[in-house]
């Protein structure tokens, strides 16, 4: 029998796990090492009411980090754009009142202060993941940048686009997968979890997932979440709104406050198993009136 | 303030989780319902040797069906294009060996009978999906069916390919997601994961999923199974090589025994945290050779 | 300054062009060389009425070759899948009657000799590029094949599964660019058109071009027609229907015979300037009563 | 005989072609009606030798505008990033000696007044094709803004994020198709020319190709330039460089001054025959200094 060797080459075999980088957002919240951070809250910061009914919501079920956008980055300029300064204004008070930090997002790099003052962490969307004058002023900033992955962008490329901030003399930044595009219109993207793992061997950042732009579709959600977290991910972002069929933007992705809390208990369960242990602010675990603390492990 | 409404209309929000159907194999293997089963074995038959030290290793480790390539659809006419006949009866043999039954693929419509004879699944190749002769053949033989996703398939048209097989009067359909095809040289494709509750919603058949093609390096097949399996998929198809650097097809891939042993041992604490167990032949299970039988919980 | 250099090699920048294998059809048809040919009929025979028409209006407008499906590769069992044995003998009255010799494809390797009586090029169509059992049957038939490239198919693998056919002793192939999957809606494949000169590159076998399932609307048929000729393709395959909206299949990417003819008259003034001549058969081009012959330059 | 209507509905089938809008730019140029104009240049201004070199060879031949990169969007922080506002005043120089008109790309919206000073067009790159603080700035300053296609964006988002700019009162918009991500790694990106006809019919804004940076190869330029020309394009972008090997940016898609030549040379054959006339600055078309002016239809 003729045994022609296999054209494709063995490449080492041995998975290179750095020692991970932790970045510390505030309050005992530590992105990677062995927490597992889950932010959530709304798409977009419509009123007073539904920001706070979800950031209620969320933080009573354990989320980490509050997110919402004020700067909206709409395909068409018709469509809500974000309530902007008003909004930052919405997400401060929700984070007093809640205990959580925010995220938020930025999209112009002459915005950058203004976002940094109602923000413990800056988020760059996907289509900004080359926006290089913006990569480099969240760098100079110095706050904790979490960095989305194009949906037309390689892995290499995203982590060369953390360099750039980086290269401003800010190491932390938190890569975020969140689906590229794909050829099936039953998903709104296809959310690539090898993406976690493949990461892992190339960078010391921690990294999250977004299954709710991943997917586009609230169904879809808790199975990517769950799958997202086996794969490895350092923590998840979950959009959560108390009405979606009245959102203002991505409505059929987000999640009720119920449905949220039903996933947060399970992967309380899975995560655990997992080597990790889930993370909230300190002062939040600490505090009596979301009366769920005790199913936390403290940071 | 001016409100938009969002443009895109809300969907229907509940899921829909239809009675499963479940595929018996033999032996107490079933695909679907509560189970979850693990093909594994090496990408080709090449020796015997080669065969049986895979075989004994998966068995040992808690595969529950063996896989093994005799007629292997390569690229190239120049590749290893497996050992035919002769690779049936090694098979075959390995079965009776092991105690588990047979998956193997099926190319030609004129080798179904052949095949047949020494497989308890006919597996169908992702390059295969919609060659609609081979499809009918299958589906009027009778046996169960493994159908591979084509790598530029969509989910609706994985689903219609099955309609082919069943058109025959054969239900016995299980499908296989392995990875589609994308932009990113980092991995061989990607895996879709979401395609395991989206085909949940659409269609009543198990689901499992091949991370071992869907990633192309060994190195991430073990996040991506424990993904999968979080996803809820029915099961698993994962290469095993005792020497990948000598495989004469897809080395890059394959899990060595040790390292298949080891996720194995993960997936026996994850799998019950999500509602199911794992299964591998009755007949196996009660016998004392292998030494592990006690840690599955029999069917 | 620091001039860093450009990281990217720079390969070889002379475009080889090796001496382009002709394959000769019938009656003056040649496929490669200086010649164009233009494939065109209906997407599948449904009726004598409806292929006679569609026939007599392909050959009037001056193509070449005329196609035509028997058995039809359908996502759906449901669908229509074509008149089998019958539409090929509608092939075979068709043909005698315009003088244009016949391609239609073929799915199962049972079914090439009967194909082959009807047919004077037997087609693979793209579902079937890696149906290696298929390919191997049509190089031992030793007719002309025309294979269609794999949505998902790098070019790579389109030459390579070429191969199976030329390794058993037929080296009269014709490859076909048919569109790619793609994530934009709007076109129901990518017309990849740089294929044509990558494939002048890396093999010495015709390219022609099918705009219809490229793009999947009758409107973008016309121009990227011309542009394929442009990129240096050495045929088109084109679907005309007498009336789309009464077609079984795909009857939004036919044109209507004037159409056709519309797009013929172009042709005729385009290919000439792009150093080629349009071809059809000699017989056809010497018979008065189409009454065209004359804007022909005979073979 | 069962005969299944086909499922698919039959649209439309009248090609919509709006009354054109046209743009012009100055001194004759005009986007849009019956010209053609060619954008040619280096990817990047490296030094005054080089951009003379380029621009003399490019207005030589018969280019109508003049492109080049002071501001350069690069993968990785460490690439050459450009040389900034000494690159403007070098294009301001080489537009003075040439006589054509500069397009160069703006990358932050600080930079917007300052790029317009030495630009006649501001070009908006593919990676920001959604950096919508950028768009309404461009819109705000009133050019004409050349805005590339994404590399992941659908035709309906290119046509979106024209809005943006037309939001502010600016309708001078040209798109550019310039190649989307795929799965082949044989070329950088796939060229998808259908977005020449698909955007005709869903807008009236000029439409032009860069097949330099959509196929990634020199040898590749030539048949997609023509390939684009025949499909409709309003014009072509292409890079030229003196000394390809030398090149800091791109040099294996770069054109040498005389593949340029012989392209052009092509293009004013093939360009009248599609019902267009190629378009160069008057007064370029009028100096004595060229000496192949009179090959050309002054506007």
């Amino acid at each position: 029998m003729v045994r022609p060797l296999c054209s494709a080459a063995i490449r080492s075999r041995t998975p290179k796990d750095p020692v991970r980088k932790v970045v510390p957002i505030t309050d005992g919240i530590v992105l990677g090492g062995d927490g597992f951070v889950v932010f959530a809250g709304p798409c977009a910061v419509e009123t007073r009411e539904q920001l706070f009914a979800s950031a209620d919501a969320v933080a009573a079920a354990g989320a980490g980090i509050l997110r919402g956008g004020a700067y909206k980055p709409r395909t068409s300029h018709r469509s809500f754009q974000g309530l902007g300064p008003e909004g930052l204004s919405l997400l401060s008070e929700a984070s007093a009142r809640t205990g959580l930090p925010v995220v938020t997002e930025v999209m112009d790099p002459r915005d950058v202060d203004r976002v940094a003052e109602s923000s413990a962490i800056l988020q760059i969307g996907s289509r900004n993941m080359q926006n290089f004058a913006l990569l480099r002023e969240v760098g100079r900033r110095g706050l904790p940048v979490l960095l989305k992955r194009g949906a037309a962008a390689t892995l290499d490329e995203l982590v060369a686009a953390a360099g750039y901030i980086q290269a401003e003399g800010n190491d932390r930044v938190i890569l975020c997968e969140r689906g590229i595009r794909g050829f099936d219109p039953t998903t709104r993207y296809v959310l690539d979890l090898a993406a976690v793992p493949v990461l892992r061997e190339r960078t010391d950042l921690p990294i999250i997932v977004d299954p709710s732009h991943g997917t586009g579709r609230s169904v879809l959600v808790g199975p990517m979440a769950k799958a997202a977290a086996a794969a490895g991910a350092d923590g998840l972002m979950i959009e959560v709104h108390a009405n979606p069929e009245q959102a203002l933007c991505d409505g059929m992705q987000a999640l009720r406050p119920q449905e949220f809390a039903q996933l947060m208990s399970e992967l309380r369960r899975l995560v655990p198993l997992l080597g990790r242990r889930m993370l909230r602010p300190q002062s939040v675990s600490e505090s009596k009136h979301l009366g769920t603390a005790d199913e936390f492990i403290a940071p």
